[in-house]
């Protein structure tokens, strides 16, 4: 499977070029993640494609001055809905009764089962749950970057409130998740690429049950 | 790209055949899973993969009686570290530092920080945490079963502590996250095949700032 090879050939990349990427490979990893499934199809997640090097240069010092950053092409925040008010819920579903050309009310009842669901969450797991879908297509996007030969380095180690801060997020009812940064690796500087890619073997990760 | 072409093709399928699997493609789809990274490598998850059928009917009546349960080949139970204490970290470093041939002390700094940051989690944030990184999985196996194919539904709703109750996960330090049914679609039973794809436009799910 084409895939597993690029998965194997992907890394955390430590150190890129700064080579800027075609805006039209970096738009084949978003639509994959567009594609990602959410659960209950509420795509309660929104992601900030930064190629702007000012910006990425003020987020430097938010995501603890890793190199990535600004030595990236672009770089992918993906942010999540804050919470989920029964309005978003509503707005979901109302533009897929549309698209589908259904009445409005066709998905009355998983609307309200799904009102009555996240209600009895706080607003804190309302956004991990959120944050969780946008992990999703975070792998989805991952995935789509190794089959294109694309670097990608995830990033979870940074000042969310901070980034929040500096992108407005708050206003847009959003939060930070998750950062990749999309780019070319620079193999005579990066000391990751000389080790072994660990990974725990399929017995610790997988039981099957025949 | 490939990977486009079969997110486009897959959907959340819900009526399955009943059709077996070979069991090389399923383990691809769990090698996948596997090579997907996770927040400084510490892989805190395990996924339960289940072909047995009387365990799956035993499933059904905690997760909605959703037919694909029964009608899959393999269901695939995502499930996480319920807390994520010092010496779940320890093993993790010392692994990958043997599997390097470093010595153990070579990311001893990093393990200091790890330990660090989850002492500020409760234990629920940890679960949140290590659920997380079981979903950067969930979207890269569902990539991979596109890929070769194979029909994947991503299921949130069921009884997560009947589950864990069910598969004896406490006494094993996890807890259930997410399930995924694989198997092949019914095309004449699945009223959702017939439906036209939802994703919200590339407009209102990217923001881009060159």
């Amino acid at each position: 499977m084409k895939l597993l090879e690029a998965l194997n050939w992907r890394y955390a990349t430590k150190q890129m070029t700064g080579e800027k990427l075609d805006q039209a490979d970096v738009d084949l990893i978003l639509e994959a993640a567009r594609l990602a499934p959410t659960s209950a199809g509420l795509q309660p997640y929104h992601i900030i494609s930064i190629s702007n090097q000012a910006l990425k240069e003020q987020i430097s010092p938010v995501a603890l001055n890793q190199p990535q950053i600004t030595q990236s092409s672009h770089l992918l925040v993906f942010t999540a809905w804050d919470s989920i008010p029964d309005e978003r819920i509503d707005e979901r579903y109302n533009s897929m009764n549309t698209e589908r050309n259904l009445p409005l009310d066709t998905t009355m009842d998983v609307v309200q089962n799904l009102k009555n669901l996240f209600a009895g969450f706080t607003e804190e797991q309302q956004y991990h749950h959120t944050a969780k879908q946008a992990h999703i297509g975070f792998g989805v996007a991952i995935a789509a970057a190794a089959e294109l030969g694309i670097d990608a380095t995830p990033m979870e180690g940074f000042d969310k409130e901070g980034l929040d801060e500096l992108l407005g997020l708050k206003e847009k009812g959003l939060k930070s998740v998750v950062l990749l940064a999309l780019g070319r690796r620079n193999p005579e500087k990066d000391w990751l690429l000389g080790l072994k890619k660990f990974r725990i073997s399929r017995d610790e990760f997988v039981t099957d049950i025949h």
